[in-house]
């Protein structure tokens, strides 16, 4: 039976949030932490200290993440938590950092009551998550599931060049292949929404049972490029008012799926771009998320059955990739769900339509999430914002779990 | 009464629109004779040549428009026969330089039939019509007609930087102001259709009446950026689907006015332009051209009555510019009329949609065009194609009309 409920220290959490974000703080209060950046590697360090005057012992594996670990009294495979660390440009202050401040807060907590858990504690620091400065995003977590192949994100380099493996080498924190983690009793993974859901809802709480699939096709329509004065309408292969009448045949039918599925046409180029000539050329991209794999393969049937002339143009479709919905394990949901319900909070259960290291993680760990509100829905921006008091209850539900775990 | 008809002499012109292409020529046939360009001063150099081996008086005017004249009995204003003989990068063999060897073979006929005109006959060649290498175009006609100042033509930098008056006074091509063209009895220009419109009704002769009034409005959307992933479709301002909306809403309304009617929305720029964000902005153009300025106010009317709102997105149309229809000379186009008919070609009376050095002239000379047929409409590129018998038709009409002003 579980003791006296514990709780994080709200003050202390305040001000661990501020002193990550001064490494690399910008003008407007938010975040420029590239991954292995000066500002990075000064994060790391900091993080790494942190730890180490828990009694934390730090290690650090091929893809440069860092595991920082408590003791437990029996030799099991340890609870995991965290996330990442490095930001985009100008991102916020809790994207990322939240997960592993959560790590943190919780290990400080156990430390604070004198409580050696039984089963080791790891906090995770996930290498290059964003991918903001080395494509692609959720690169080291990525290669610990198998899913890219470490020798192809060495050689992936930044604007200026640089490649992953050199950066990493120069950083100090190209550790050792034998440190990776291979097994866990539970991933553990706290991240701001990134959405405006529960701030409408007015909920305080997300627990995400998946991530979901999606698709991104480009959708090529090849016209013809006449002088825009001399060429009357009815001869025009005009590429643009083509592409106009299949983004309307397009958002009709998708339209009509399920109102949880979410479509964006983000990237859009025009050929050759000038006032005055009929384009003969527009590509846009089609991305689609659903948890539902079957509503993500109807749009992919509405895609194959664009017709293949529109407006005397020809139109192309090509996949740029996929991936399948990611679920988390069913049993640690349920324990933070005890958790959240214990606590008072109010909550959902969600998908997550963002990306994360969890769902890499998922492929060889039991793993599971928790989102806190988003004000505006904002992240990856200055502006982005979660309130202090969220962020405390979404750590109290992983710190309420962790200990279920140690006592069970 | 007019004597034996007189006809150009159809291998000459063959042999020298080919002559002239060797200035500039391409890998694929086409021409890149840039304004003040070696090819283009190479060029002007051999029509020099040309002209004054035929008894012509060249001068050049102080924005570089060349004149040859060939003197008539009387001294009266000339007859102005010309176009330009500058391309676009990668142009074609006929698009300008037509209209200078129209004027060429017509004296070379008269020469060759011992001839002396009545009334002077002028060959013109204006500079940088294209505006392909220093912006705008018809730069010199412009500067004649008053519409262009001179001081801030001179400025302009190609893209090189170097301005238009360095060029000009290396090219050795900077004459005097007093040499303008001032008055003529006409002003004929022979020009490829740059259209589709001849060929498709299997026509000669385009009869040019005017130049069409155009207006061209930039139409920008604001929405917000937010994650693809993360926000419920009806939460979303996505400036992509507001513009789609706009789009077609334009195009309904736009179709409903008259067939003669042109528009394009040939430039179109998306932000970010990144898949997995949803577009903040969109900015496009709509172009419209008809010669009824009615009709030009209408197409404004319905951009002006756009939502300011759509989508949750708001929305703003700017004029970036707007001309009125330039009509020809009247009884010009009645003489053109009767020659094409007494020639027996086929024809019809056409607006033209783009723009012609003879659209800034007929602001202060009597001013007519000629179209011949492009084949598949096309122009400014290597594939640019008028048959030889076509340009001698067109050629033909022109010297029919000067024997019958040379007569009267």
């Amino acid at each position: 039976m579980q003791q006296q409920k514990l709780f994080i220290n709200g003050q202390r959490l305040a001000e661990t949030i501020e002193h990550f974000a001064d490494f690399g703080r910008t003008d407007n209060n938010g975040v420029t932490r590239l991954a292995l950046s000066e500002q990075d590697i000064a994060v790391r360090g900091y993080f790494r200290s942190c730890c180490e005057s828990l009694g934390m012992t730090v290690v650090v594996d091929d893809m440069g993440c860092m595991y920082a670990t408590l003791a437990g009294v029996e030799d099991v495979p340890p609870i995991v938590i965290g996330s990442h660390m490095d930001t985009v440009k100008k991102g916020g202050r809790f994207d990322g950092i939240l997960g592993v401040i959560a790590g943190l807060e919780i290990v400080r907590t156990l430390v604070d009551h004198g409580i050696k858990p039984r089963i080791p504690i790891t906090i995770v620091n996930f290498t290059n998550e964003e991918g903001a400065r080395f494509e692609p995003s959720m690169m080291a977590s990525g290669v610990l599931s198998g899913k890219f192949a470490k020798a192809d994100m060495l050689n992936k380099k930044d604007s200026d060049g640089i490649t992953f493996g050199d950066a990493l080498a120069q950083s100090g924190y190209a550790g050792e292949v034998s440190h990776r983690i291979q097994e866990a009793t539970a991933y553990l993974e706290l991240h701001i929404e990134q959405g405006p859901v529960l701030e409408r809802e007015e909920l305080q709480i997300g627990l995400v049972d998946c991530v979901v699939g999606m698709v991104c096709y480009e959708i090529e329509v090849m016209g013809e490029s006449d002088h825009a004065g001399t060429t009357p309408m009815d001869m025009r292969k005009d590429a643009f008012f083509a592409m106009n009448d299949l983004v309307t045949m397009l958002r009709t039918q998708l339209s009509t799926l399920d109102s949880e599925l979410v479509y964006t046409m983000g990237r859009a180029n025009v050929f050759p771009n000038i006032h005055t000539v009929i384009p003969n050329k527009v590509t846009f991209t089609l991305e689609a998320r659903h948890k539902n794999e079957e509503i993500v393969r109807e749009v992919e049937h509405i895609i194959q059955r664009l017709p293949a002339m529109q407006g005397d143009c020809e139109v192309k479709s090509t996949l740029l990739w996929g991936r399948d919905t990611v679920w988390f394990d069913l049993t640690i949901c349920e324990k933070l769900e005890t958790s959240v319900q214990a606590l008072g909070y109010s909550y959902k259960k969600m998908a997550s339509g963002a990306g994360h290291d969890a769902q890499f993680v998922a492929h060889f760990l039991p793993s599971a999430m928790v989102f806190v509100p988003s004000v505006n829905g904002k992240s990856h921006c200055e502006e982005e914002l979660t309130s202090y008091e969220d962020c405390e209850k979404g750590i109290n539900v992983l710190l309420d779990t962790v200990l279920g775990m140690l006592e069970s």
